[in-house]
């Protein structure tokens, strides 16, 4: 079959071996996959994976033999493929189990193929209102939401989104759902459009910015994020780290003490709810893509994925 | 008057001018006064402070105008100045109070002299059966017990406490009253025995630990401590950061991320729970006082503050 992997370099392939199927396991073939900047981060060396690349899809069930009613259907899946035994899955953290492989991330192959495998408990139907151009935003949706499983926002929160990637347009949409005083503020005005039209408050990196929110959200994917992220904060505020990337970053933990700020890191969110908010149109991701691309031109995909400024880049297997 | 001022160069002076009285303030003559790690990191340069040294105290009032019910009384006192009008301070953080001055620490000159003016708001009196070597410690005490008021540790927890100095001594003896599994980690024997003797668990850094805590408390006061403590932190658990030091740190970020670890900055905290605690014996500083100098041997108190492995140095203004 025809897959992307990454194995040092990242190759376009006619002749990957078909994915045998493990027990409770469905085989999916996906209509379409995402690049996600944690993607881009794999192919710079961050996490040391091995294999075929995504996590993001939405695709058709084909085989579930554990369950075979799943067969035919659209779903979408969660990316960690927990033990479901261990301490941290019963303490009801499955996501962090230590036992996880992570689909495209971690030692599971992922979705950019003509097809792959994932736990059958992974899995949650798309519902017909939802097209696959929105279902395949699940996962970087539920990231978004997983704020708030973390924190509790107030509707009289000042909260800003730093950030106006992929990610930080999903947060902010989120986030104008609490009711809250948002300001969203990124290096591109085209990307800050796409909020401004939804009547969140935005600004430009640069422009002078009150600091002082309850809450600041640092999704702008790079290593200077946090001390600007941190520089807005109040004291006794909350400071949530979305962003991952290949590195080390320089901190002063003092001022994080003496201020008592409390800095949340956050990864991966609930589906169910993701979902709901794509099947009654409480978000728009659709301004988000940039281009879809076949397959084969997966290469030519990710090559367009990192030039600056641009958005989602989708991948069609169809 | 006598005094211990920072000026670029820590300096014993004997014609300090006595200091005048500003409204709503008391004048206060220290009975003791303790060296604590701040006080080293500010003659390291920490914060920026020129001025006499010193929060930590116990002592008399002398002068009270505002209050004169207070004059003659014995007492210790908060050390952030606030303004009790601006939002912060209204929405109950006068710590964190923007205009606040910080006795000792900024913009206010300390308790290392014979005499030193504190609003009388932040006063708290000390009762008979408290002699004047634990209250001096009732202000790292508070800061040990801020970890309660901003944590929810559960008698279930597993908790490690990182660092066997001053305050990592009072943090763990405090953390042990919340019924918890707790195991303090330190490099001197001489001073986990201390903790020892109290029935907590204690180990030798380099010992092997097992990892996963619910919490931990990183108070080693170096750079180190943080890559130290982020290793033996669960995934979803809870950081704590009580030091405070000049220069800043390298972080992997994105395994804060990962691993949805939630890192709380914490430093000032309650001087009426810190005054039960001793008086109602619930901890014990006596051990932890290593030797206490008179005023005018300051400069001798402060080398033999930083030599490796002491423990608490009290100054005595008799």
């Amino acid at each position: 079959m025809r897959s992307l992997t990454f194995d040092g370099t990242l190759k376009f392939q006619k002749d990957t071996p078909y994915p045998t199927v493990p027990a409770g396991e469905a085989l999916i073939r996906p209509t379409l996959a995402g690049i996600c900047n944690t993607d881009i981060e794999i192919v710079r060396g961050y996490m040391g994976f091995k294999g075929i690349l995504g996590h993001e899809f939405v695709g058709v069930v084909e085989q579930a033999d554990a369950a075979p009613e799943w067969v035919g259907r659209r779903v979408v899946g969660e990316i960690n493929a927990y033990c479901g035994d261990c301490p941290t899955c019963r303490r009801g953290d499955p996501t962090q189990c230590p036992h996880r492989t992570t689909l495209g991330i971690d030692r599971r192959d992922g979705t950019m193929a003509d097809a792959f495998t994932l736990p059958i408990k992974l899995l949650y139907p798309v519902s017909d209102s939802v097209p696959d151009e929105w279902a395949v935003f699940t996962e970087p949706l539920a990231a978004a939401c997983e704020i708030l499983e973390q924190v509790h926002i107030r509707p009289t929160d000042r909260v800003i989104v730093l950030g106006d990637g992929k990610l930080g347009l999903l947060i902010a949409q989120v986030l104008q759902l609490t009711g809250c005083d948002l300001l969203a503020i990124g290096r591109h005005q085209v990307k800050l459009d796409i909020l401004a039209r939804r009547g969140i408050r935005t600004a430009l990196a640069g422009e002078p910015i009150e600091p002082g929110a309850d809450v600041v959200v640092e999704a702008t994917g790079s290593a200077a994020g946090f001390a600007a992220a941190r520089s807005l904060v109040r004291p006794r505020g909350t400071l949530v780290l979305k962003s991952t990337f290949h590195g080390e970053v320089e901190l002063n933990l003092s001022m994080v003490v003496v201020d008592e700020v409390t800095v949340v890191g956050s990864r991966c969110g609930p589906f169910g709810a993701a979902l709901r908010l794509l099947a009654q149109r409480l978000v728009d991701v659709e301004p988000l893509i940039h281009a879809t691309f076949p397959l084969d031109e997966g290469l030519a995909a990710f090559e367009e994925a990192v030039a600056p400024g641009v958005l989602k880049v989708l991948l069609s297997m169809g």
